[in-house]
């Protein structure tokens, strides 16, 4: 693949020493059998994972939000590999910041309409503090999106909305956005990395979320194709 | 994506009703708020995760089996996104049948040699039985690979080998075929889903496990392209 296209990673490793929501640890990966207990030549390590199921680069399913909401199995390959947009907000994503109709409209100036069944991910620049999870944390003060321009996306007909920060929305003002869209039938995706390495435009995304029946919320394995 | 290619989910859902390697259930979604435990209009529903890592339809990366092997987190986008040859051997691929250099060099014969970097699927058929967890463990009973042909496919460079069933190795011989090709610095994918929707070659696969640090094994989203 690597002749044809540059691929991405965009998902950060879930590890104990993340940050999270709430600020305190929700992720464990446990040691189950280890090679020493094993009888040679049959030697393994085999583990347990403990984890809250939005953490890290995640998936929130409109059941995350809504009762009778599709859960991430659910959600169709057509959905999941979509064209990507990302509207780069850095110039003006202080901790304070919400993501405004103008910031999409600039955009859209610039590079033409965002059209339906797109992934569109906010690069607020929040990302470079991912290594610090205090400070990533910031005590839930990091860039969101405001419900106006929540509601323009779905108005687009996108198939998912992504971030750079912990949530979309801080809940300091409660969770529009959260609401708006995952009460349009879209998902969202947090915590995404280098979304400073993609264009504008252009980009093909796998947003390949851990496929648990039931879960409102997974980890997601994201990776763009440029 | 939809108009330019056939896309295939070749992923199980992870339940705790499904097959595990002993036989014993690993996989658990325990939720942690309810709707009914929030204040409106913020109503949300969280879940936690308490899994074997090596569940469903996951990898085995060469720290499975050795010390200082590579981990999940440290697999390459290059080797995770392959073409993909799928070797049906249903015809012969009884609860005793181990994969033989013959199968391999059939296949060959038929469509070229395997190139180098690709992901090799074994279709035994294994997977009909998904759905009745306690047949498809069959008391570790079902279709594996003989060293003899995963020394083959580690000849040939692959990036890893897929099969249809729990294991690529029974246990009843040991786990020869683990040895061989985590040993060679390749990674596994166990309990594959929808192999016979492949053709026997032509298609791409993303391999997209849970990227978590450290980890041994992990859960996979494999979609394959046509």
């Amino acid at each position: 693949m690597a002749a044809d296209f540059q691929i991405i990673d965009m998902t950060q490793a879930l590890s104990p020493n993340m940050a999270f929501w709430d600020g305190v640890g929700d992720f464990g990966l446990e040691l189950e059998t280890d090679y020493k207990d094993c009888t040679a030549p049959n030697l393994f390590r085999t583990q347990k994972i403990n984890s809250g199921a939005g953490v890290g680069t995640h998936m929130d399913a409109p059941a995350h939000c809504f009762e009778g909401g599709r859960t991430i199995d659910l959600l169709t390959m057509d959905e999941l590999i979509a064209d990507c947009f990302v509207v780069d907000v850095t110039s003006r994503a202080d901790e304070n910041y919400l993501i405004m109709p103008s910031d999409i409209e600039e955009f859209e100036k610039a590079h033409g309409q965002i059209p339906q069944s797109s992934l569109v991910i906010f690069y607020t620049g929040w990302s470079k503090f991912w290594s610090e999870p205090a400070k990533y944390h910031n005590n839930h003060k990091f860039p969101g999106l405001h419900s106006s321009a929540a509601e323009i996306l779905v108005k687009r007909g996108v198939a998912g909305v992504g971030i750079d920060t912990l949530s979309c929305d801080t809940g300091a003002n409660g969770f529009p956005a959260h609401r708006i869209i995952l009460g349009a039938d879209k998902y969202l995706v947090e915590n995404i990395a280098n979304a400073d390495k993609l264009p504008p435009k252009g980009a093909k995304v796998f947003v390949m979320p851990t496929k648990i029946k039931g879960a409102t919320e997974a980890p997601v394995r994201l990776v763009a194709l440029i």
